[in-house]
């Protein structure tokens, strides 16, 4: 029985690629939703992040659900909170230094949450979190880093990306790595194999 | 402050990638010693899995050190246990579909040994553990996975490559995905940056 195809409602180049590698049969479509106002609005109904998280991939995948009836479409997004306070990519330099000074000698969690389309109806959905402790770093090291490593920083938020240099920031992660990299594998697979999306 | 670039004592191609996307000044050379007979010697001593992962670990790491006596040297070993049972690569197709068929529907162990050597003498060590459940998987699949994936995945124990579609035959993973890989990345990274190897 050949795989269903997937259609991921995600631009994210490293969500593509942990499904590819893992022979998933997928093509990407962005969703453009206004995440900002999203989330903004749901922060003002004192939203918890891990709602935020699932509303977001919900709005996403039904986005491209939508305009894609009959298909099997995956909506994604990652929140990372500080308390129950939620950060947004850095835009700028000078926000990427300030996001990993606070970030620095502190614990923050990153839930990512996925939503499952299928025939136009949400089927599934999950959400892992991941607990993550920056050691503490001083204002020269944030700079250098930074030196190194923008722009490409700029695509994740929190300023770091673990899966290069920015693991070197941490003393402590808690949690699965494909949720701490935005899109929990593990879980998503025994799903799609459950119920005969793809082969098992 | 420069870095001290790291001698890794393994041919592995993955524990290199690790360490480069981590931005370490590294350089491998292979540590060619006889695995198999050293785990034949400690498995007639009645020898943890742990433990035997850690010896091979020091000896490669020891056997580079004596070559580059001043030199930072990482010596590293993975093992997989069932049970107390230490399994070795699978060298034909029949074996790796033998292993394959033994894992299916089971928990499995992989210890991940670092040693570090500095001036010829042990520095620091360290043992990751991870815990790995197979699904039960049918004799078809296990074939066309076979198909698709050999001969790739016999340079790693088990025959599964999880970093690619391998992901697939998991139903649960506990443990740090570095590990799994075969090089605890955090550990070495917070000691290499305590001690002022990497700068911090």
């Amino acid at each position: 029985m050949a795989d269903t195809p997937l259609i991921l409602a995600s631009s994210s180049s490293i969500r593509l690629e942990l499904l590819k590698n893992a022979g998933v049969s997928v093509t990407a479509v962005a969703a453009r939703i206004d995440e900002a106002a999203v989330r903004m609005a749901l922060a003002q109904e004192d939203a918890k992040p891990r709602d935020v998280a699932d509303t977001l991939a919900e709005l996403k995948a039904r986005k491209i659900a939508d305009r894609n009836p009959a298909g099997l479409v995956l909506g994604c997004d990652q929140v990372l909170a500080v308390g129950d306070d939620i950060w947004s990519k850095a835009e700028t330099v000078d926000e990427a230094r300030d996001q990993l000074g606070k970030l620095s000698g502190c614990m923050h969690h990153l839930h990512s949450a996925l939503v499952l389309y299928h025939d136009a109806r949400p089927i599934w959905r999950h959400i892992g979190t991941a607990k993550l402790t920056m050691r503490p770093l001083g204002e020269g090291y944030i700079q250098a880093y930074l030196n190194r490593n923008w722009p490409e920083v700029s695509y994740s938020v929190g300023a770091y990306q673990i899966e290069r240099e920015g693991i070197r920031l941490f003393s402590a992660v808690e949690g699965d790595y494909f949720t701490i990299l935005g899109l929990p594998l593990l879980p998503l697979l025994s799903y799609l194999s459950l119920r005969g999306f793809i082969e098992s």
